[in-house]
């Protein structure tokens, strides 16, 4: 009998799974089902495509169905969604949206790469016609035809997160007048508050309407109505983050886990024998807490589908956790974050000291040389790395991964004040920003 | 009796020891002695005051003897030269420059910071008047007057490591003709060849004449005589490295190390009881061989200062050693290196796999992706990270800092290849370039 691999989903926690399965000498069929046209797109460049930065939404895309089947023999198929998975008899209820007709495919194994939606609350009028997720490249055509159509001079963003906040700026940048509305007393809400306005800041100097501590109450045709005001508007996005497309997989009586997501162990496997999982539709584990978190990001879901694939192919991996490590570009400003913030230290028990420096990104009589905050939280008596966060000018980001990769190896802030960080004058202080904040955490830690 | 603390060397060895010293609760009185008229000031950004992209000399200097002196109550002495210590009698005799006296000076502790000057290796006529290493800011301020005078119409640097190749840069934007002698066959010795000739090609391009191979066997009134040709010159660099200024150590019969450097131990201790030392007069130990090594860097300094002030100060503080990072912007590329190299790597007897990938500096359709090459040494079986290089355009340097700290932790290429990096696509690819090597340097350990 020929071994047939079923993958639901064609984007990364799919494709990827998929495509290392099959250059790790997995010689079974595999056939990937994709619901929308697209595989293997970068849903983080939208907001680049958007504001024209980034010439089309093709260069976006990573491979073609057609690529795959001819590079991997993997049989794709889009514009095919999968509708009810049968355990028992080891099938998938296939629908063929074009020609409206459906089949049944059996599979030996199944990894389910679903993905994620954007969060749609129960707020009157939010399934109005002229309201966007923005997730997928069939969203990120209509926004550019709203550009291109000058449907869009005033545009409200629902929600200040990253993805929010990347398309106000892309807005701004085609003439719109934008205003975000957040619901928390801050944007940037994977921040601390200290640091989240620092960017509310920037945002606002980038002429941005910031509307924080409000709530939509309803989308009305031409207006969103929020607790305090009505704005009135073309185009309304939401930026309220994403929930997990797990519907397929609970329905099937797969185990569910944190915040909706598929439940995997550290091999990818659901609590189904021979169905895996891995991407936005499934859960992670935290290094810091231990905990199971959901982060549905793509770096996450190419390591998750990376796994998953060489364990589908017959080989043995694990995905370790994440660090919890996001970056963004907002307007003049470089922000990032790894391991917890304070509020999630707080609600995993953690005691911790909070160490917070203002720096410069390069030495500081360098030209070109901008500012850098660095915020770090050290576990009270051991001194270990719970968290970091890095808001600032050019040349801030990417110092993040120094914290996330110290806080994966379990380092205290002693051992951060020692690293052999490196440093040219065009680059970096003597003491690189994140050793400064170390400096200081380390003190605070001795000072009890 | 009260207590003295005698430091030899104003210098970040010296001042950040004494600093720490004082800052920690040290109530002794603190003697700093410096030969020439400058304390703390940053010696790597002279090849900035040089090319004009730093306005002045001043820009340089960290913290003035008189700041010293009011804000910790170190009693700074510029222009007194250490002539000899005297170990029996704990006595420095000490040589005021200005009037021409000798006078002695007891001492409870020392702590020697004698730094470092260029080497000079016995080349006829390298004594000469036009001949210039770079170390202090009395050597920056003699190129800054020729720079001035006009007097560099043709400039030879003697060495292609860090130093000589910045200054090299810094000329050619003062208009000057610069031409480089390198004796090996590749510049950049700290990199492998491979990625030094990336380096040699950019630097050509930028208009430096670069004669790999070759050796100087004289310097003359107006020209360098090389093995193979004569090089017309109004001025003449020296970029050979530097050597310890160890012998006032060695005399007074305190152990001399590596490379003729101070021995000392984790804390900093010499070989003598109750004397110090730090900076780029010592050595230091290799975090990836174990292996006692001579790094003169002023991140090194500073770091061996700051324990060495912690344990005079009556604490307790060790250095763990060094990576061996250090970076550089030379032209339009940037350039990292950390770990051993793969000469350093069969020196030491490991075995190793060699991953090397080129990539992009952002994500490949984001505006402005440059090059960037990522060369990894894996131990073999184990697949511990022993050293990395990387060399690309604009953003490529820092990402090192990723594999130092991934080095000091003992990480593997399979560790490096699930760590939560940041990824936006402003910033980087969805896998980072480190990681992209990871995966190949994994994939060639797997298969042996």
């Amino acid at each position: 009998m020929s071994h047939r691999l079923l993958v639901i989903g064609g984007d990364a926690g799919g494709m990827a799974a998929a495509s290392t399965a099959r250059r790790r000498g997995a010689d079974f069929e595999i056939v990937a089902l994709e619901q929308g046209p697209h595989t293997s797109y970068s849903a983080c460049g939208i907001p680049y495509v958007i504001s024209g930065d980034v010439w089309a939404l093709d260069e976006l895309i990573v491979r073609t169905p057609q690529q795959f089947r001819d590079q991997l023999r993997i049989d794709v198929r889009t514009g095919h969604r999968a509708m009810a998975i049968d355990l028992d008899r080891r099938t998938v209820e296939v629908r063929n949206l074009a020609q409206k007709r459906t089949y049944t495919l059996g599979f030996d194994m199944l990894h389910i790469a679903t993905g994620a939606r954007p969060r749609r609350p129960p707020i009157p009028g939010i399934d109005g016609p002229n309201v966007y997720g923005v997730q997928t490249l069939g969203d990120a055509a209509h926004l550019l035809e709203a550009v291109k159509a000058g449907a869009c001079e005033q545009v409200v963003v629902i929600g200040g997160g990253y993805i929010g906040l990347e398309l106000a700026e892309a807005f701004v940048k085609r003439q719109a007048s934008v205003t975000v509305v957040e619901q928390s007393e801050e944007v940037m809400g994977t921040l601390d508050p200290d640091m989240g306005a620092d960017v509310a800041v920037a945002m606002r100097q980038h002429g941005i309407t910031l509307h924080t501590g409000e709530k939509v109450t309803a989308i009305e045709p031409g207006a969103v109505i929020t607790s305090q005001r009505t704005v009135p508007t073309d185009l309304v996005i939401l930026g309220l983050g994403v929930e997990p497309n797990s519907d397929l997989a609970a329905d099937a009586g797969i185990d569910i886990g944190v915040r909706n997501a598929i439940a995997v162990d550290r091999r990818q496997r659901t609590s189904v024998e021979g169905i895996w999982a891995a991407g936005d539709c499934c859960q992670s584990r935290s290094i810091v807490t231990g905990q199971p978190i959901y982060v549905a990001l793509g770096t996450v879901a190419n390591k998750q589908a990376r796994v998953a694939g060489i364990n589908i192919a017959g080989g043995y991996a694990t995905f370790p956790g994440v660090a919890g490590t996001a970056i963004t570009k907002l307007c003049s400003l470089e922000v990032g974050r790894t391991g917890v913030n304070e509020r999630e230290a707080k609600a995993a028990g953690f005691e911790y000291v909070v160490a917070k420096i203002e720096s410069t990104t390069r030495a500081g009589y360098y030209p070109g040389a901008g500012t850098i905050k660095v915020k770090l939280l050290a576990e009270r008596v051991t001194g270990r790395i719970l968290g970091g966060q890095v808001v600032g000018n050019e040349g801030t980001a990417k110092r993040i991964d120094v914290l996330a990769t110290a806080i994966t190896a379990g380092m205290t802030a002693e051992d951060l004040v020692y690293l052999d960080l490196s440093y040219a004058p065009p680059f970096s202080p003597l003491w690189d920003p994140v050793q400064q904040a170390a400096r200081r955490a380390l003190s605070m830690q001795e000072a009890g």
